[in-house]
């Protein structure tokens, strides 16, 4: 018996790269043949072939993604931010104070411009009306909302809008020893409960914005209870931060759309050796939408400048991809 | 070609079960057949058979283990205070305002009584000290230290004081699908840098303390720096609370040592289903320490009532391990 764990090893790994051998073919089959493509597959073969210059030992093979806009869509106003609307219309009856708030005032007044820079300032009111309620019931709101909801434009639930190219990238990644996360703006409530079945990203691979909760025992029961106060906003130099406190690396390679992933793409590229930073420009109104330096939601600029002078990938929507989402 | 995956799948299948079957002995070698190491044993077979009624799945088996005295020993001093004391000393003619200090008296004093109630402002101490460097500078000189240093009585490397016992359970909870995790009040640089070579556990799986950094610009590279405040102290009711912001699922197992890791086993048990909560309990004077009810450090009390009122598994180290350290 001592032999067979060597002999069925060794049969083991025959047999996989047979099995890989037979079963590969295009990893990203909604890419096309562009230099985007190129790069990607290069960078991956690059950092994954042992001995070669650009090689990455498999523990620090981390890749890091932007949510709204670089894995689902964020128009006309992030998903949050339209959840958040809801809830707080919801709850305004409760709270009279709110009258003279500039945040509320814009809900109110459907003022979808204004809305779009207040995402700090709704999860601040959303904080207050939900203090008080434990995160699992906090968790199950946002799901009913999630089933019951729809898109304006697509008719779709949100959760329809995840980018088919980019879970072909995370799969694909994945399938290369990267472990993948999500490093984002939004709450980490507001994607857990979903991003598992979307992009195989578990909880425990979600970073965002964190609000304040309290470990309490109600009726003999522990439960953590939500305050108040958002205690940290993983954005813009934010998501640097939120990547050393979650994750303790710093990633090989980094996906985002906008400014406040630009902070991201440069902690990323300051590291050593061979390093992907990619942006996805939306620059396709028919199949999804289009906008960049003039947009309140999803503002690329500086970082657009920024990936054009250090060569940097700058996805086209409209030209490096086959189809957008996977029911189009 | 189209079956060969299929064909090397199930030879592939075959092969690991007849290694897994040739490699099978006791995982838990460093363990006496005692009750504890049946209760462990019992715990993952149930939660591990399929169509069983204590059946977890995969995505779901998350085990969180306690630092200090759980997965390595903390006596006379949690080593991360050793630490401290050496920097502070170090950093004191920089920093005359600390005179007065009642943290800066007892460790000038060489109380250890005194020091071993007061992390938290040796940390407070330490960060103004260590404001202003950056996360790798910081890293460094943890590394150095390790590197420089011996446990008093031991004379060996703190990082040699893993327990062996513990490493198996680490070991075996893994080969069994669970993904493991550090809950410690300690902060995460203090274990990042040696965590997974000792326990298997990366970075991105160790939660603690955390200290406020800042992204900025050095010379043109992106840093991340120290500042003076500790943004949050994942201890007691800390622990939960950090558990659901960077793992976000509830442990089904959990593991401690002290009144520290009471509300993170009180979380886990609240879940549904099969559930273990086990604590070590430092009897071996001999091999280790002997400590509980009295101890300033590890105090294990109200934590130990609730273990025997509710039929935690309490770890005898004298009567349940065979060893305590790899090098006895």
């Amino acid at each position: 018996m001592r032999r067979l764990p060597a002999i069925a090893a060794f049969l083991v790994a025959l047999l996989c790269a047979l099995a890989a051998h037979a079963q590969q073919g295009d990893p990203l089959p909604s890419w096309n043949d562009s230099t985007s493509k190129k790069a990607i597959v290069e960078f991956v073969q690059a950092t994954t072939t042992k001995g070669g210059p650009g090689y990455v030992e498999p523990a620090d093979r981390i890749a890091t993604f932007d949510n709204d806009g670089t894995l689902w869509a964020e128009q006309p106003l992030y998903f949050q931010i339209l959840f958040m609307v809801d809830q707080l219309k919801a709850a305004a009856p409760r709270h009279p104070e709110w009258n003279g708030n500039p945040a509320f005032k814009a809900l109110a007044a459907h003022d979808e411009k204004a809305l779009a820079g207040m995402q700090k300032e709704l999860l601040q009111l959303l904080a207050v009306a939900n203090s008080g309620m434990t995160v699992a019931e906090y968790d199950q709101s946002i799901r009913d909302w999630l089933a019951a909801t729809k898109h304006p434009k697509f008719n779709r639930p949100y959760t329809d809008l995840v980018y088919q190219p980019m879970q072909e990238l995370l799969a694909y990644l994945r399938a290369n020893g990267y472990k993948t996360f999500i490093v984002s703006g939004g709450s980490i409530e507001f994607m857990r409960p979903w991003a598992e079945k979307a992009y195989g990203i578990p909880p425990e691979q979600v970073v965002g914005t964190i609000s304040e909760t309290k470990f309490e025992m109600r009726d003999g029961k522990p439960v953590l209870v939500r305050g108040p106060r958002i205690v940290f906003v993983d954005d813009g130099a934010g998501k640097p931060e939120g990547i050393y406190r979650a994750i303790g690396h710093r990633p090989v390679a980094a996906f985002g759309n906008s400014d406040g992933d630009l902070q991201m793409l440069q902690f990323t590229a300051a590291g050593d050796g061979r390093r992907l930073m990619l942006l996805v420009h939306h620059d396709d109104a028919a199949r999804e939408f289009a906008y960049d330096r003039a947009s309140k939601v999803g503002k690329l600029d500086k970082a657009w400048d920024e990936a054009k002078a250090r060569r940097w990938v700058v996805v086209s929507m409209k030209a490096d991809w086959k189809k957008v989402f996977a029911f189009q």
